[in-house]
This record gives C-alpha cells, sequence and structure tokens, in this order.
C-alpha cells in the first residue's frame, strides 16, 4: 500500500502557519540536505524573506557517524548571514529520531549564537529518540503506524507512505 | 501575588506518568543541578531505579557561558553508568528557553550515544528559544503569563511563582 500526498497543499499549511511568526526582513531560513533544502526552498520564496536561504549537511555532525560512515556525497554547509542575535527557521522535509535535529542546531551554533531556532518540518513522523519537538508540522503521524516515509524531488515533490517491508519476509 | 503549587501532589504525577515508561532494572536517569537533582531525586526513589542516579553541571556547556561567566560553585557532573545504548530520563525542574536542555543533551552524548533520551520536568513554563520539548510535565504554563518560577527546597520542595517586578518599577 501506497498513499501520497498533495505536497503543494501541505506548504500551503506550513506557509500559513509560519506567516504569523515570520518578519521578512529579518527572518532567516536554513533547510537540511536533501529534503529539508526544498521545502526550505519553497518556504522562502513564499513567505519573500530577504535574507538568503542558509543549508545545513550535518554529516559530520550526526551522533552515528562513526557507525554508518562518510556519505560518498558530502556537500558543504552554506550560512550566509550572520547567526548571532537571528531568528532562524531550521527547516526539514522528516522529523523521525530528532537525532539529525539536534545535530544541525549545534552546527547552528557552531557559527553563533541565534536569538531563536523555530522548527518546522513537512512530517512529524514520531518516534522521536531525544527531546526535539517540531513548532510547525504539516502532518503528524503516530510512530507506531510503521512504514516509512519518503519525500521525492526536487520537481515535482511528493511524499511517499511505504509500508513496512517487514511483513513480508 | 504568589501562589505556591503542593510539589508531591506534583511529583506523584509524574511518578505516575513515567511509570509505563520505565523498565526498573534498566532505565538510567540523570538530574540538572540543582533544582532538577532534587526532583530526579525523589523520582529516582519512587520508581526503584537500580541504576544509580547521575548528575549534570551544564555550567560548562550553556551556550551563554561567555556572556555570565563562571558560577562560583562549578560542580561537577557525575554519571554513575554506561550511557552507550541506555534509556535515559533527563529531569530538570524548569524547563524555559531549551538552551539547558540543549547543553544537557550535548554532555550526556559526550560520555556516549544512548538508545533514547526521556525529558521530565516538573514544569514546562513555555516560551521555548529551540525546539526541545518536555515528554513528561507536571505542569505547563503559559510563557505569555509572564513572571517567574522558582523551585526552592531541598527540604521541603516548595515551587514559587513570582509575578514579574517590571510593573512595580
Amino acid at each position: 500500500m501506497n498513499a501520497d500526498w498533495d505536497v503543494t497543499t501541505l506548504l500551503e499549511g506550513m506557509v500559513r502557519d509560519l506567516r504569523p511568526r515570520v518578519d521578512p526582513e529579518q527572518t532567516a531560513m536554513i533547510g537540511i540536505f536533501t529534503g529539508g533544502v526544498w521545502i526550505a526552498q519553497a518556504l522562502h520564496r513564499a513567505l519573500g524573506l530577504k535574507t538568503a536561504l542558509g543549508q545545513l549537511d550535518i554529516s559530520f555532525y550526526r551522533d552515528d557517524f562513526s557507525q554508518i560512515g562518510l556519505h560518498p556525497q558530502v556537500r558543504a554547509s552554506d550560512i550566509p548571514f550572520a547567526v548571532d542575535g537571528r531568528s532562524i527557521i531550521l527547516v526539514d522535509d522528516v522529523l523521525y529520531t530528532g537525532r539529525t535535529i539536534r545535530a544541525a542546531m549545534n552546527e547552528i551554533f557552531d557559527y553563533g549564537r541565534p536569538a531563536n531556532i523555530l522548527l518546522a518540518v513537512l512530517v512529524d513522523r514520531g518516534g522521536h529518540e531525544v527531546p526535539v519537538a517540531a513548532d510547525i508540522a504539516a502532518l503528524r503521524l503516530n510512530a507506531a503506524a510503521g512504514g516509512q516515509i519518503k519525500l521525492r524531488g526536487p520537481d515535482p515533490l511528493r511524499l511517499e507512505l511505504l509500508t513496512s517491508p517487514r511483513t513480508a519476509s
């Protein structure tokens, strides 16, 4: 069983939730590679943010780095604004264990001390392993339901729910 | 105006919420100095956890360390169990900006890679500045209400709400 969601509609919901919490002149945005950057590009455009979009590759910051080894395509992080005192919206496609977000926060704090970081995700998958939470989520799922969520893109963006193959083996 | 809460009743609620999520033989607990350690001692006893209680002093890990300087009484952190693969309950008295919890997570990960960290606090004060959330909170307040929350102790434990003195000056 596969189920697809209309990503355009989900993004519209995120924009609606974010707009009252954003100052287009001041608020900055950072997307996490790869899916988070796709989502961030759409949100950044829709919200008309003036500060250039940042992007993070947290491969080196993950706490399981030594277990998974180096990803063959390590991309450079790029934060094209001063982080100190800044209000930042951190964007990812799927929030699951929270470990990626913990790593992303650490990388942001290596650049400076932001006034605040708001987390916006397309899907909150549940099943957090560290006490991290999304401020904005277009879709909140129950981890107990199982299955995998995958954002395909970048054009078009498509969100797939794949039920766990474990039952088939 | 001051308001006091019955901390004993609040702790009973936390124990009730924690019990189904705890394995007394395996689950470990860490309190954050000073108030978090007081709360953790009470929870640890009530839940009958077998692993010795840990404690963290996050003074050196805070992101505003350079702004507030060194606290005159820096205490040693003490984690008397192997962190790798462990389920850990992290305990603090008041969750406010979330920066202390981010620092505490980083200190825990310096010891090893836990299976998961669950955050239990006496009071979630609201007003988070980083995307950190409590899994268990005896009391959830609206930050917009203003005022300060302070846990006095250790014997007896007493929770005080002090409304902001700014209006009086």
